[in-house]
């Protein structure tokens, strides 16, 4: 399929990778240049604009947050703009729940498709073609889209035909996973505090009753106190964790561990953890116990 | 092996038949009458007081709490008066850090032996013989034991000579699982007041990123709101997650999940809900969206 | 001094009748009509446009919140476009930080003035003149408002020259007010829980150590659980929290209670509270404690 | 009147000279040596022994928790073993209402009277009689004591017959006075991250809508940063949250602004601020904000 790719960052340099290597015809494009490299190497185009990216079937966006996306989407040479009537946007992003309506209306009143596709893995996944896709929007548009999913990820799940819900479970996942980096980081703090080994703490957990990648990923790092480099920055979990909070004020459901999470979130930036992975938030009860790995 | 098993409920009953059917020697004693007819049908003896069951090699206790326990080792005829020097206690309850401590005292005292190996699975895994044993003590002793647990559990981890120390994990493993009801329920709150379906909901998020049994089982009961009969009572959870804090506060460290977690169970209860699944914590963030299943 | 009112509510209608008993010359409005009629018997002319009542030297707004001050100050024909130059826009408003300071902005732009002068009080205070005022912006300016102060209040403060400071001092205040709302909550419920008289409790608290009028106030509706008819509406409440909360996280300041103060008025509103008097969030503790006034 | 007063800390010093000036005939009696040496001199008597404190009409307790309070009561020749039948103790220590209750049993089997009568005030209101005094008890007992209460505070508050009830209103007291530091310790990191003056920002708000001796003093200490010395120290804030805390258990009532301050106590003592004044737990804000002053 002729298609375009834009966002090339840690997650979407792996993804446009896998489209290229499964035969697909790839306009890739970054705003801060540079990034398109390796993937011309292996056969892409690299479109010098947003519009060369949107002169096939279909463009990807994979991008940060909302502004990221709308500088994409709205600008005068932009997505909205150029995409030809018919062809379909498939927003691989994080982005909010308001957010991905507003793309949903504009791509309405353009004559163009539009469906969400965000996904969970992080990089080294998106470099495998192991994502999650969880996909939603018109059922005949994501059943075109299959090819492209099936190359970029382990498995697609369909939760219904208004993109937003695809958005909303993205960034419900991401708040679940965060609250398991907070319980692990309070569990691991009281373990620790009492003298036994963090790490065969987390090995026999993880060998257990808690046998899944997340619990071991975030185990791991928070047992070392290893938040660099970070594979997913906390900046990125914040904006997740505000997202989630934003669509639950929307629809007036409190969250209080949510709450907890931006709380959290928010000391771990205030004190100067912009840099570090998300799984950071789970050093914050060693810290408050006057202990840590 | 002779010995004795003391504790018939959701869980002990299962697991002492796994023990005859493995081939040992089992006196079995429960404090309420009637619950030992099946065991003595597959070769089981039923002893009429704790000392009969204190008379092989070890004894298994299986109890609910910190005052049932205590009310089998420290009563007049109980098991510390009556288990021959160089036996071993092998308790197997969710007790508290320090009443294993306290327990460990006593035996030591009194020239017996003492091991931790309390377990993580729910009756259906008991009576299947695959509960995950944390086992920590004499590792001398618990070498002795490994044929029981082989006979429990599918797999037996070891946490150190300090049999409290087993304790510790058992109850910062319910901890967090009681985070993982909380935050399914706060997501399935805000995904159900969306509007999406909490089933579809739950499928699609076990199937992909949280595989694992405990998002299974505890997404499920909170999508469907389904918290009777109760595989885990929410008496059960509370009095773990009061036991992680007590530990907590002895050694200073702050827990704010736990703290949330203690409240919701003190609500549940206030409530009217001491006949529920512990699940049904996760019921109470749609209740307070003024929503539900 | 001739000068203008817009904003005619539970509020404001009290403070422009001290304005007119004070001997100002008063153009008063209001969005939706017939709220002036009580004014204009005492003296107050009647605006029938924005425009109208900002042809004196200085326009007072005392409005809902952020929008309605919007609608007010950036409508075509509205306050920024018709105020002349050099007069004073005195914005008495509970409005966010961000949205005071495009107003500032704005009225720069426009050669306009402009101080923030919220204040603090019930409406029984605003109608009988008796509201603290904390004002900011340029000191003279402010010194040329004083009579008019004078006639709204006992006491004005000036927090410094950035009328944002101003709005953020009061958004601060209704938190601390919100936050002696829930703790007299959980107080109250867990003394009636207890048995002890709930009237009795509040009367021997306020007449000790907690001798204030919040306490009071707040104390004794909370004990009788009388929250209609609502002097400070639940909503209202919960958007100062929600802008505190705001500028919080723009200035990346973590505020536990104000997070869990949020989830209280988002639950209060959720399930049907919207019509109740703030105090009200001061009703759930004893809801999750099963019990009630 | 002949009566004995036990317990000289901060508090106890300065309430015995109260009743020596007021012309009673005091022995008094500390547990660690060389407390008295200023009531000797206004003309205590030193009692050498418990009972040497317990020969009068009645005999104060002022001790600093349930330990001590237990190690004076039920020594061998303790409170309980020398108090005459019919003489009073009055004890107005900051105790559980589970102890306060066990004290009320063991009195009444030895044919003693015993009320409660715990204080809200600070050293320097227990010196010049400013204490407010919250008395239960059999209302004659009470009536008995009143020229006592008159010579120690300011006034006098009965709420019931049952002694335990004034105990757990000075434990809702003092968790009310914590929730006002942690909401001024927020409140002041807001404002003084946003670069408004802290101190003048307590002047303000302390001297219009929070007009009470609590916002006063906490403001300005946390204002200051200033937490040395303790006049209450964090130990004993933390136990009173714990007792109410408890109490709150015990009558399932969840409170979780109450677990908010535990967490807060629990990690300003796990960061070594015993010997702080209980205000510091108002500092934790700015350090989680990054900030201070």
């Amino acid at each position: 399929m002729k298609l375009g790719f834009i966002g090339l960052g840690h997650m979407g340099a792996g993804m446009a990778a896998n489209l290229v290597r499964d035969g697909h015809d790839l306009s890739v494009f970054n705003r801060s240049p540079g990034r398109s490299g390796s993937l011309t190497a292996l056969g892409a185009h690299e479109a010098r604009t947003i519009a060369e990216a949107c002169r096939g079937a279909a463009v990807i966006t994979m991008l940060a947050d909302d502004d990221a996306a709308g500088a994409i989407a709205f600008a005068d040479e932009g997505l909205i703009a150029t995409l030809p009537k018919g062809a379909i946007h498939i927003s691989m992003s994080s982005i909010s729940v308001a957010f991905s309506k507003r793309l949903a209306q504009a791509h309405t009143e353009a004559g163009q498709r539009y469906i969400a596709a965000p996904v969970f893995g992080r990089p080294d996944m998106a470099a495998s073609g192991k994502l999650f896709i969880i996909a939603a929007g018109d059922a005949a548009t994501i059943d075109q889209c299959r090819p492209l999913f099936d190359a970029l990820g382990q498995k697609t799940s369909v939760i219904g035909e208004e993109p937003w819900a695809a958005n909303l479970v993205k960034l419900s996942g991401n708040f679940l996973q965060a609250a398991t980096i907070e319980s692990l980081g309070e569990a691991i703090a009281l373990i620790g505090k009492a003298g036994i080994d963090r790490r065969a703490y987390v090995e026999i957990l993880t060998s257990t009753v808690f046998n899944s990648p997340a619990y071991k990923i975030f185990g791991q790092l928070i047992a070392e106190g290893k938040f660099e480099p970070a594979a997913f920055a906390a900046p990125l979990g914040y904006k997740d964790i505000r997202l989630a909070l934003a669509a639950a004020e929307t629809l007036r459901v409190p969250m209080p561990m949510g709450s907890l999470l931006h709380d959290r979130f928010l000391r771990l930036l205030a004190q100067g953890g912009s840099h570090l992975d998300w799984a950071a938030v789970g050093g914050l009860a060693a810290q408050d116990a006057g202990d840590g790995p």
